[in-house]
């Protein structure tokens, strides 16, 4: 396995397009389309949100069709815009699928930005003839651009991995979660690969991969209305089945959505920290869970994290109270390979060494609840200042 | 029903003193001692938090017990301190009944401060004289100051309430909850009354009160390790037993709990707004409540609420995540009596109005899921960049 210099473009089958609609700013690129050669196999991972965007809803339909397209549009989230919100996505797929010849239900749609507000469906379906003509190859490394809001770095990454027929691709790219802007914390991944994958193992691996990665990062705790992860496989030539190919892409698979949310992570607005909360110990995976999301959400904890405050107390308090089972007599806390609370015995540490350690802006807080196997591991950031002026100051 | 001007010290058959102990600090006043002429009936409500301190470990034992003190320390939690910390409990509670001629078990305990470190038993147990000797009803007066930790105003309230009997008092105070300092957001209450009220209506009236004001709260959504209310009322005497004795006796309770929540909200250090979440119309109770507090500790909606923005799409998205059952075409969210959103469709507003109810710095804020008749209630407060500097800057 091998992580290739590029992106999408890298992955053969696959074209793009993306173009400047003007759907809440001028001279942005805000409007996109990924076009696969091949039906594909289509896997999907979609915000739990009760609220959810008139795309989720439409992706979430299609998503065990043969799907042949997606459709993306930054600048607004076609959230809490009703029937007339979901109309707007129906039809704009529909004129989409019909002019690359496809059945309309080959066609996926994602969405992020403002919410509350219908999408300028005239302007959006007059740019559909220049998505179409301008799909090319070279375009998958404009697709990560036309995909930010407030993100400040493109995130792209493709991996090579053998199989018994040749070496085959992933490549994906995302953008920020928890970056709230213009709007709403909306997380979007769209990976595309040459290996064909049966559709029942696609969605496996998919959940599982995702399961690791992209949800499980956090920045602020709060769940999009439009979260959605996408990732597609040509349903036509020959299938990976031999169990050492899908190893192989299995680990590729992993390997793309962890770069993907350690960039998210990274890219981070107003952060001056990245850290990995492990959870080892705890009564059950699921228990694990809880508690990594606990403390890698605790307001306290992430104020302490910008104060390069290695204050444990806040820790030991968010497993606490995380609903899982915790003990003090056997809670040990530790950063990096420091314990500053073990078996529930506060020791003694080197104030200095601890805060330098903080101070190189990556590190791990290993939380060990000391009462069986449950792990969970969680990639977190710090609360600044400048998340709270730029979450602040943003003006619906 | 009346709110007099004064605090604990107008309640008939308590006296109370406060010392400058040296537990962490110099001259501040961090040592109290609540004193009840006769045995009381105890209501106690704790911290639900699995890693609890040492002191509600005891008090916990102890509630359902004649009550005839309450020892209170501030600026250490004795939290994490193991079997030592439990048993320092045991030890200063029992010197302190001894002192008083009362039995070890009539003794409660509650702490607030930093976390990890062992109280300074000698010190402590060297004050109990002190403590002992400057009993005094006056006193009453500097029991708010006593427990304060980073709370800027002392906060106290006594209202007075008829019965068959003759009017009768409760008093209380209260330190600051989400205000985390030094290490921790604890919240600690203490009432007293002259009403002698039956154990069995004290428990029930007490949980209820607590759980519509002090649970009704939120800052930053964490739970602390030492959070303990409590509530004394004499066991002798004539007990108050007549249906509209009692109806009196629990909306004074109300009253005290509600103006003390208040309070704490009022002093969340570095905020600058206090809202009021109301949630509407959702499955049950339960649901409702759920939907308050994902709204309350939003992390977006709070730097929102900052920001003079109305962005209802980020409460409406936490409604969405709260587990809860929420649907989008039911769904309305309003700001005082102006609709932002109204059964899932956006309305135009005027932003400079909304803007200007928001500048005020106390509105209500009313989330209308539509499908049913659960309630709840909620304050919050916002999250301001002071909030983010004081628990930075808080260095272990």
């Amino acid at each position: 396995m091998k992580i290739e210099m590029g992106g999408m473009e890298l992955v053969n089958g696959f074209t793009y397009a993306a173009v400047e609609c003007g759907i809440r700013y001028e001279n942005r690129l805000d409007y996109a389309l990924i076009y696969s050669e091949a039906p594909c196999n289509a896997a999907g991972m979609f915000t739990t949100n009760k609220i959810f965007a008139a795309p989720v809803k439409l992706s979430r339909l299609r998503i065990n069709n043969p799907v042949q397209a997606i459709l993306i549009n930054a600048t607004n989230a076609n959230a809490c815009t009703g029937e007339e919100g979901y109309r707007n996505t129906e039809m704009l797929t529909a004129d989409i699928a019909a002019r690359l010849g496809l059945p309309a239900e080959s066609v996926l749609m994602a969405s992020t930005g403002v919410i509350g507000r219908q999408l300028p469906t005239d302007r959006m379906a007059a740019a559909h003839g220049r998505l179409v003509e301008t799909l090319s190859r070279e375009n998958g490394r404009v697709i990560p651009r036309a995909i930010m809001t407030t993100d400040t770095v493109e995130k792209y990454v493709c991996v090579s991995f053998p199989t018994s027929a040749g070496d085959r691709r992933i490549a994906g790219t995302a953008k920020g979660s928890g970056m709230i802007a213009p709007n709403m914390a909306t997380l979007l991944a769209f990976l595309i690969t040459d290996a064909s994958v049966p559709k029942k193992d696609l969605d496996i691996l998919f959940r599982q991969a995702v399961e690791k990665s992209l949800n499980a990062i956090t920045i602020d705790g709060d769940m999009s209305t439009n979260d959605t992860a996408l990732l597609l496989s040509p349903a036509t030539g020959q299938m990976l089945v031999d169990p050492a190919d899908i190893a192989s892409f299995k680990k590729a698979l992993e390997t793309v959505l962890t770069n993907l949310a350690e960039k998210i992570i990274a890219d981070g607005e107003g952060i001056t920290k990245r850290v990995k909360v492990v959870v080892l110990g705890a009564v059950n995976d699921e228990d694990a869970k809880r508690i990594a999301r606990s403390v890698s959400q605790s307001v306290l904890v992430k104020t302490a994290l910008f104060g390069n405050d290695p204050n444990w107390g806040r820790i030991a308090c968010a497993a606490g109270y995380s609903g899982a089972v915790v003990e003090e007599s056997s809670l040990t806390v530790r950063y990096d390979d420091i314990d500053l609370l073990k078996n529930g015995v506060p020791i003694p540490f080197d104030t200095d060494k601890i805060k330098s350690i903080m101070a190189r802006g990556a590190f791990t807080i290993t939380v060990d609840i000391g009462l069986g196997k449950g792990e969970a591991t969680m990639l977190t950031t710090d609360l600044s200042y400048d998340y709270v002026k730029i979450n602040a100051d943003y003006s619906t």
